[in-house]
């Protein structure tokens, strides 16, 4: 079996309850998450082996981020304790035409400022197959930009595979650079990318493109192109999101090997329980799909879109939806009966 | 005016609260219910006397539920204090296509404890017209099935007017029998029977069918193999269920009165609140129809689909709507507007 | 930039929970509102100065509501302290085919007391450009509605513009008169009447007629004849209001200027948080935007629309929409997308 | 085994958590209570019937009222629906030196403005031997203090037991009469008092005395006085408090039978829970045990030392300890020891 | 260093707030904890190795105590599935002269029915030094009490070190045995046992005697005839506690090694936020400090004071303290000073 | 009357409920505070007219902290929007023998990054008499001291009255200077100085000395050296705190005036319901006096000291204690009678 690795950032988040707006709220939820822990949360939730390896501070804000790895049976052995703060992030629940809202505090982090060759790559991947990242580590500080490089390098020449979710959040990237600046040189090793067209373009420099999903004929020169830059590339898929409301997503996903498009069913989200880490949630169940059962596409792009619905019920920043549950909801049954 | 008495169980129900999933819970909302409890808090609400037999340990659980009958109006002077504990379950409350899921924890609670002969029947029966009774209690233990056969019997000696709710749940009858084992000489007495074709046949140990409930032609000669079984029985009926995903159902019904089909519209119910206990709300809705207007059977189908509607908008195992507004909800007034 | 003055009575709410039906609810949510302050709240939002004038006891809750027109950026200095105690309502939120159900408790209120002359409405009105009133003051007792005319008078002949929302609430008007016996002689003073045509009739004492919103050949002769009553009126509009379910409305716009009605787009809202305040949002966003661009009729009406919308997201009796957020809407971003 | 019936007031109490003071708390935890209406809870935890004869709006909120007597087994059948609103108080739960606060919002409530005669008092009373009531019903209005003092008389023409909480409140008493214009004509057919001294003599109209309690000497004929006023007394009793801090209080009673004074041990509470109420939980206890064993009057005082005690460790208005724990904590056992 | 391992039940514990009664509380705060779980995390929280072996249901209750024990780095790669539920207790905290009270719904836990020879002890002591266990392990069961003596057997073959605390749970030994048919066999291997003599006489069925924990005299006769029964005996302990009120608690501790009597001062806890588990809060620290520091057995003795303490003000079943906490509290620097 | 301006920082504090532990905690109670805006709050709720300047982002956390000035009524119109964060702190509260526990995460506040001659302090003085700030404004970031030295020197310049909280944090003074390196040039313009001595001589660099608070003959030559450094110093002071545990504290007060040593009784507070801010509930009841009643200063030490008193009851971090109920206190009112 597979065993993974995924780097990058776990943060407090904070988060107003009942649909209160920042102002209203006399109390925030706290929970823990980040985009490449998301992941890991579902392989381990999956029952793939998988690490996370990131800097928190030795305060009790970080302690508790580390019991919450502990608690989703998520590796953290190397974990390093140093820094000065836990990234937090605050969170307004939208709903109908009100869309929820982010307030990042998450400058100067432990892992944003955690210092070039912190981590022993090489010990930490002894034995492992697969590593993680994504462009919100590129984002966050040229620290930590330079620090995943690293281990995308290391984890090249050891031979395990890499994947990225680009995950381009505009709010971040303040410090100097532009993805373009950054991004080429990291995603030049990846074997599969997640992300949109126009996502991936602007990160690697290139012109805007109007990509029609719907059209699988343009599609696959429109993919291609990314394989110039990334001449591992096997893997390239995206969500297909379709936003009525904060409340309401209809969401499908496209999956790209190379050669073939392949494309879902699109599935009604309704309500929408917590929309945040949605994307995670596809990532995580792309990457177990694709490590259980790697020959098949169109489950691991079916398996992806199942869990990234199901995330849309979840509280929190990650998914906690069941093999089962994946399972049985790719088997059509997503009507929500009461198992009783 | 009638005088309903049900017998079963009433347990402790946990639930959690904001869609979180149990391992996320910090704590449970505590309510109490049980089928054939939720069915005498609807008919008390609706003002008709009704009173629950069980038997409840006599700790401080146990007068909780005791407090909770009180509360609700519900007689409880023929209630036993004895045994070791109240069932518990478990809720999960779903959204989207995520559905709800219970976790059952009511072995050898007080009522399937009981020992046969523990209710004085023929004095609980005097000034009584009407027995309630469901396939739960014959599903939890030997012990409450045979004390609730005996029930049975004595109220169709008695001249009680019996009404059974099938309420099959799988993940009962563990106690080495199978429905078609205990259900047939169950319901022989009954005159009214809640419950679809396939449940029916199925306890009564029947070929399974395949029952189109939009056929009227077809569905008297279904529901008449009943009365072949039953040959007091009255008047069967049936909730329709369409789920769209667990927070949105579409909800119609079907009543047989040995001659005729009377079916009912269907309602949208977006969004769900609490799908437990809405065949009890449908159930209540009915008996207090047949009760009161015994012989309008369009109008009592339409109240169990009102009543049943509405039940899924309201917290808690049983249906606080009162009669008023299931009036006003068969009337055509289910469009939600403040009332100020 | 104009001042706004608006009078009325600023309540406190205590709300239900989780949807939580009275009778189940351990606690109430608490919070202040009331239909004129929920407009002046809406107005400080968007940046224009206003004012809120009431009388409240001194007491610990009356201090409560003071304190939240200082947290809204409200105006306050010539609330006068005195009475017996503040008003209170009680807020069931419905869901679904189950409406929101409210009980007043607002008789003999510190305003609905107050003394005739009591407000030194000269000096209240010095440098200030706009009054708005609403037929609510007029609704809850004599004394009120005395004072309240004796502030459109002054207001009148200080040349300030009147504004009116005609607010009919029948569980109101129980003091011994009819909205036809006092509210002619208020609204004859009036710039600006947010209402629909057959509450206006009603209250203006005229016979019914049934107003098909979606023609808008035959409603300038209906809107028209409020001109013969209110000769100085130059706007007259109402939200026009699809109840789909209590948690689904469409929600509309008609505006009248004397010569031509505008309309807007009727739009999804769905869930529905919080139904209360959202006509008191409507006459906010109309209001701001007859001060700010004056001119501009059709962006006023779309204005109060997208706000309207946005407030039955949000809980509570007033709109914290920012005038972003109504602006972004306006220009169609209303599909809930994650900002960050 | 005696009957009692209770007649007085039964509010909605709206308390702020954790020692929030008013104007921080989004929330209140609604209760229901009342002096008398506790009383009656306390015989009925006991085991003494008890029935509690009031008038409640027909609304939700005085439907709230009416599930709160069901619940806790207080009989209320008598009581009348009628009126315009359940009484109010809004509660602040002190700690250390900061007191707790009351704001009163009663006035007009349904009881306040019951109609003379509107009680079918000779019917109440069939069956029944004991009436109680308090000095609180002859404060909140001349409507209620007249109805109050028929009921007295008519109790008295029947031959039952009158008890009386002399319970001043001087926030109360605002309709124009004083204590010593009323109260003197009610307290006279009184066989139970419960109050210091100092009350009873304001109350009755004579000059203040101080009297000192620890002085078994001087008090015989301080009490004795009552005597001449109520020539039917029979037990008058007192809670003796003193107050370290609002968390910190140390209680005793005193007991004069018109001959001889009973004192019991003055207990430490520490801390207060709930400080409301636990006059009527001594009040409570007195009653049953005069009533359960109407010779041991030593027992009685103790009893009702205990009740009060254990009350201050209870959330809300009415005493919830039972019989056996009001015992055991006379027996000795007040050291808090776990039940397991 | 040592590595322990603690046999027993984990139960979900399901706790009123706010001081609330079972009956008034419309939720419950749940947790998960158990004797010797207890102990095991606090050897966790200390740095020692600690696992933890029982069964748990294969179901999502089952599945929360399983993360429980993750998050708190307690090993749990030895638990067995099974069974059809997990151990349940309410608990009602009390405050001042109300105890707190313990209703246990622990029969038929999945551990409680674990078959004799479930568990491979051989394999799970593998590598480890320590084993502990408790009497309530051996009340619960036959089948519990069967299979931890196998454990104690065999864990005495391969040269573990044995701990036990008592336990007495009056509530518990319903199967048919008292303490004395089963403890005696068990206790003989133990080397170091915490109970009073009261407890332990008991269990051993030795006559009652009053031991007087100030005498360091007649102490050393009193403890030396544990001996007789338990060869092997290294140390002998107990907490000494004196219950002010269930708020208010004095602690200290004695302690014999075979030939000495320790004793530590007694400590004031005011006020008792959660009493359950501070006994398992000593063992925890008796057996941390006997593992780390074997020949200071006044230091022993102290930090199981301190810990046993400072665990009354922490919610939950088990210590949170850390070492340094601890540590800190011997120290004198118990007066709770803020940080910062 | 005087009109006072206060300098420094306010924050977002999140703080864990029910004497959880951070661990614990699956939310944070949010509320705003800091050492000079709670000053600013206190002096607001006695009635004096009081501002508050500081920097904030602009964003939604930090128009919450705007709103909670405008709420307390404190001016807020020099606030300056700008920077990247709200300080943020943690606070986990204790009890008994555990203390509180502060996480400080305000590195790179708004305010602790102001640049130099941010605010334009002629301005803002403009119609002032009173300056005040603290320590902690030094110890946060060499910008905040630099700016802070500013405002005091122009304050100085035009003729306010300059009180300083010395305030020191151990867990702050991060930016490479120590407090002797910067206090002595910011007190010397100080006429009122709270803090006791050895924090005084600490920040001063002079030699630390052993003070005995109780002894009044050697106080006012170790006050005294103080006014060497600070010319124009009227009044040292400070609280006296002997600390029981974290939920029982002793509070009492000195006071020197240059010749002259007050003394005030030392008073009990149990329990603690928040000790944070309670120096500066102290501070801000020492202000009120000397600005109300500047030539009582027995009066000015009793008013802070029974202010600091009653914040201890409070949550938040600001005293919400009234004037009367501070003057009540001061008069012996100290009992927590309930107000009704």
């Amino acid at each position: 079996m597979n065993k993974v690795v995924a780097f990058g950032e776990i943060m407090l988040r904070l988060s107003t309850e009942r649909h209160l707006r920042f102002g209203q709220s006399q109390s925030f939820v706290a929970t823990y998450g980040g985009g490449e822990f998301n992941v890991a949360v579902s392989l381990a939730n999956y029952g793939v082996e998988a690490e996370f390896v990131t800097r928190i501070p030795d305060n009790e804000i970080g302690h508790c981020a580390l019991r919450e790895m502990q608690k989703m049976n998520v590796g953290s052995k190397n974990v390093l304790l140093g820094g000065d703060r836990l990234g937090v992030y605050f969170l307004e629940t939208g709903a109908g035409n009100r869309g929820s809202n982010v307030v990042y505090d998450r400058a100067n982090s432990a892992i944003a400022t955690v210092e070039k060759g912190a981590f022993d790559w090489e010990k930490i991947f002894e034995g492992k197959t697969w590593f993680h990242w994504s462009g919100i580590t590129a984002a966050i500080s040229q620290n930590a930009a330079d620090e995943c490089l690293r281990a995308i390098r290391i984890a090249h020449k050891l031979g395990l595979t890499i994947s990225c979710d680009l995950n381009y959040r505009s709010k971040l990237w303040k410090y100097g650079k532009e993805p373009k600046d950054v991004m080429p040189e990291m995603l030049k090793y990846c074997h599969v990318i997640l992300g949109d067209i126009d996502t991936a373009y602007f990160m690697l420099g290139l012109d805007k493109v109007a990509p029609d999903y719907t059209n699988e004929v343009s599609l696959p020169s429109l993919y291609g192109k990314l394989q110039e830059f990334c001449p591992d590339l096997k893997i390239a898929a995206t969500t297909l999101r379709y936003s009525v409301s904060a409340s309401h997503q209809r969401i499908g996903g496209v999956l790209f090997d190379g050669n073939k498009i392949f494309t879902s069913v699109v599935r009604e989200v309704h309500p929408v329980v917590d929309r945040v880490g949605t994307g995670d949630a596809f990532m995580g169940g792309l990457l177990y799909s694709l490590i259980s059962q790697p020959n098949d596409l169109q489950r691991a792009l079916n398996f992806a879109v199942a869990a990234c619905c199901l995330k849309h019920t979840i509280v929190g920043d990650y998914n906690l939806a069941t093999l089962q549950e994946v399972e049985n909801s790719i088997g059509g049954n997503a009507s929500g009966l009461v198992s009783r």
